[in-house]
């Protein structure tokens, strides 16, 4: 309990604002999650994933992270020994290669500046001199969320296909699904990851996984142990809408609540609006003569924008600033990026108000910290955001 | 239920934002209200009434509002034919004047430009006039809601003691209490009159009315008809903790945790923070080049500032502009102000990136409606809070 | 806070628990109540209650208790003088009474026993013998709180036609609507008073009164000064969906709910339930060996048991134990009936095994205060819901 | 959302009823995973779980459900062909047996008929003979949540000590923590594993495991591999409050409040109240005349009681007309005790009155069901838990 005063600006890359709805549909007694009325929930919110991952094909919900599901999709997929080929797109792409190397596999990972996406070419280079198919996977993060760089997985379908390549295509969405537009079965990905807490606009505690007709074949005949994070121990019971073990109710009627708001916003209406928040935010750190960290203007994340600090001050200091005076969480630099830049989370329940307050704690507080920079960013954020408006 | 995302940004004055720790107090069993918990509660919360109205005297909470409380006020100290000195300072005041008037009260009404308080020179000069003491009671509103105008009590108080009077003094502190310095003992008020909904940061459903002993000892002998309303009736079983009839149980659970807010954050951190976030509102509307409603400096609310729409311009098209488009409520001009002026609220549970949020709709919103305004009032306002933070 | 283990047993016959989803939809941030979701709200909740109170006519919504809407049904059709004639049919009654004469209503009080509802050969009798219609109104409890005993509305309509007396008929459903089957235009009342924490499962803090043409009327004429609690400032705003003055928006929000709760069920299925609660409870205290403080059984309360002490054990002690040791809240007698019954509250939002809980807390307590009874109440409750289930 | 009027009844042994005050504690804004705010509260429920276990070395919060803190324990202390003891105690013990398995663990299973504990002289005679300590591991249920009997971890430990064994000893408290007194040093167990939705008092989504010193060094030359369940990964973060990917931050929420509550209580406390509301149970199966499962009195469960239906009666019809009728899930019979009992869970946030409120609802649907038993067995609980009352 804080004796702060008014709602903390919460504009971390995710864990995202919970709208209050969803805190209030989760505010409720747990029932019997073998019970008649657990069913009808159970088929409920896995339908609703259905929906959200635009797949026709199973999606598997864990108590867990979105490291979990990271995890799920390897010990289902791949054997030791295995050779995968992986991308340096960031921090989070490096820890899943960090736990794909602990499991036994073999990363290829094609090494990268942190300021640019997956590229297609590469893909479609590599896996064509792979004459033997020995890559059993390829493993892309969609929205590096310590960059906020987007790679393409449209395209990158393409080069897999382009090279005639049989590897599975296996693709974290934890910070953009329900936020960028995605598409599992029509991309033709093998198995979607993600999390509860980023687009979906829940508490974290929940990990999940979409899963093609080709990855389940995989988990057939792959050799690694596993027993939580089993898909076929799961889609069992997953048919009449229970679980093999006990499942996180409260968040799973939170899950229903969240996937209900977003299809009465609509899917491309919610996706848009986190284009526009991104657009202006960026128009933002342009005019304060500040750098977006992403190069690449087709890979810009529209769920948080990475901006440079000048050189020789740290992100760190500000932030803390920023958090002391304006009651406001920005993101960190992580790794090697620690203390280089900070990340402004515009994704899940934020309209235009609440991020121009955002922006608006940003340019005080770099006002407020002496980082060298022009006034007016909050102006032209707010002109981005009026011409993104209809009439 | 909308399908509007984020977070509504509620800037009329009043109701105001609801804290999410007093909502999750109120979000709770309610209580036999005979039973000897209620009884500690009901200690409690009319223990911390006395601290937010700073008496030693009883203060009673009557499920009902603001205007039940302004019932109260009447019918417990005046009787039918009893003289009042009122000042036409606005809406509410105009409200109140029609509420006496019903009860049979012949109402002096002081004529007003609606852009100034009272004026404590015309108090005097019309106390001493009245030799024979024909005025029962000099009836105030602290903070004229629909002017953003804020008359000055004390010297009111000393205009009343130089003229020699006798008169009650009969106070509307219901969109004060809470936010501005208010002093009921030591500014020797009669009658304080309030409500739940504004600086108590609490749903709307109560009212409250603090004591003076003169005032008490008015209602023994006046002669109005009154049952619900009765102080006598109240204060009885008030000494124990109890109420006469069933009292609104879960907004007490509210007052108890909003009162305990406001003084953990200290009532002068209060008054100063809403102090700051009216004079960085002002600045924006200065830079805007509109003007404030307001007058006199002396009396700027730090409740509410209430802006005057340029000629030609409706402020009811602009409103409804900004509630479709940003999603974000204005109070609107009442009465003789209607289409003329817009209203913005930073009461309460309000913060500084939460004003910017609400100053940068303002901003578009007069573009979007065509307005005529300069760009940059975000940027004043910024600069007006920074000046105001320590160091 | 309090460090009790598990759910409080709250068996006071009002305030009755408040179900999950009536405190989930009060829990959510308050809204403009000038705007336009206000005005879908206010338009639904006015609606509901017209549902609710089964009548066509308006339904006035106060910010207030019940005992706010007593005061509101007389101010607004009675005149100071009038006569009214009203029945001691126990504590609340006489409180009603209490008020009228308050307001300067000369009531002709017919002595009771407080063990009986109205004598409906009583009313036609007086009205006959009232030649010169000196009666204005015909005032009755409908549910006494107090005793437990339910006077029969449609035989004292019928009296009244029968003595071809105009007197209006005002009727106090404070803890019966909701729970018991009322038809306020079938019955041809003119004024039904009640109130938010009984049969509609809400926290205190609404009065309701719902208004005939003829009681409307009565209010064009009649001399009481008021202003909160005037009919027609009510109604006028009211039309749209708006009030007056700022409403218990929360409160509101909850109405809402549990209007939608109480049609779900089906109104008729919800009368029966608290027949069947109530039928086993009196099975309960009749196996007890204890009494019935009620001797008609055609006035038996579906809502409330009122059960009498035997002689030399004080109700107080006895109910303070049961807090103590089972933390359930059981309702005190008033007044003249202080210390001699208990009270048992089965309305609202109650279930059978709930109740079932509720009386082994009283039958343990029987026990542990040394009161003499026969043991297996709780098995006379439960042969007696058995039978009242289908099949 | 169901129609259904009043409180479900949840009788199953976990999840059990999640208080008022957890739920409200959950029900608040996520905050910044790596901010200072979330530090604190990482600290905080970091050692109140060391409090809960008793235990002054680290607790690892996982989340997960207890599953996941099972395959936490194996993948961190076990190699694969390593051989373990474990006890066909019921379904939970066969499922973890089932796991180690899957893990290339070699288990022997020592028979057993589901209705005793771990017999202590059975361990130390296997121990004994396993001259060469080819057992890394004793594995043992705490509470079997299949059967209703609480194995003695005290006589298992002095059985292992009794042998000279160096085996781990490895104890799920899953259905258990919170509930039954429980020394995760004092005991001199290794690891103890636990969930959240049982004595905890919590929604499901979180697993634990304490862990001595000799199961953090066996971890440091196990072979299995892990990457999510690595203690080692999170008990550096842990250190400073913090996790290594995105904790369940709404459930620890609840836990801080969980455990807040608790210790009001205090343990012991809450260790003797479930004692009192197990011996009521048992006394209401004894006097309807049928079967308790479990056969030794000193391995009664303090959480659940296994009913054991008579011949030719279906358990799972029973609950269901019990589910149908009264709105009270119990819990069914699993595996090969299915349809033949029916488990009574008396856990958690439970007392005297809710349990009377559900053995009403057994005995009712007992007759209902036209299930041969005596009447009468609420009136010998409620015999039962005076005798245990103080005075």
């Amino acid at each position: 309990m804080t004796s702060r005063t008014g709602r903390h600006f919460l504009h971390i890359p995710g864990p995202s604002p919970v709208p209050e709805r969803v805190l209030r549909a989760m505010d409720r007694q747990v029932i019997d999650h073998r019970g008649p009325e657990f069913g009808v929930l159970g088929r409920e919110v896995l339908e609703g994933c259905r929906t959200i991952f635009r797949t026709k094909g199973p999606v598997v919900i864990y108590p867990g992270s979105g490291t979990g599901a990271w995890e799920a999709t390897i010990v289902n997929t791949l054997s030791s020994g295995d050779r995968v080929l992986m991308f340096e797109t960031g921090h989070f792409a490096t820890l899943w290669r960090q736990m794909a190397a602990r499991w036994g596999i073999e990363v290829e990972f094609v090494p990268g500046d942190w300021r640019h996406g997956v590229d297609p070419a590469v893909v479609e280079a590599r896996l064509a001199e792979d004459r033997g198919h020995a890559f059993k996977a390829v493993m892309v993060v969609h929205n590096e969320t310590s960059t906020g760089v987007t790679s393409r997985i449209p395209a990158i379908r393409k080069a897999i296909d382009a090279a005639g390549h049989p590897a599975l295509l296996l693709v974290d969405t934890i910070s953009s699904l329900g936020s960028v537009d995605y598409r599992h079965d029509e991309w033709g990905v093998d198995v979607t990851v993600s999390g509860s807490q980023k687009g979906l606009m829940l508490p974290p505690g929940l990990g999940f996984t979409a899963i093609s007709d080709k990855a389940r074949a995989a988990g057939r005949s792959n050799n690694l142990p596993r027993s939580y994070w089993d898909w076929e121990e799961m889609l069992k019971p997953n048919a009449n809408g229970y679980f093999p073990y006990t499942p996180a109710t409260n968040l799973l009627y939170g899950l229903r609540e969240a996937v209900a708001m977003l299809l009465e916003e609509g899917l491309d209406n919610v996706f848009a609006r986190h284009q526009r928040l991104a657009a202006a935010t960026r128009a933002a750190v342009e005019a304060w003569g500040l750098e977006v960290l992403c190069r690449n203007p087709d890979e810009y994340s529209p769920v948080l924008t990475a901006v440079m600090m000048p050189d020789g001050h740290g992100a760190d200091a500000f932030r803390a600033l920023v958090l002391d005076k304006f009651d406001m969480s920005l993101g960190a630099g992580l790794s090697k990026l620690a203390d280089k830049i900070f990340r402004i989370g515009h994704l899940g329940e934020t309209n235009d108000l609440t991020l121009m307050g955002a922006l608006s704690g940003v340019e005080m507080g770099l006002a407020a910290a002496g980082v060298p920079h022009q006034r007016g960013g909050v102006l032209a954020a707010m002109a981005s955001l009026r011409s993104g408006l209809d009439g």
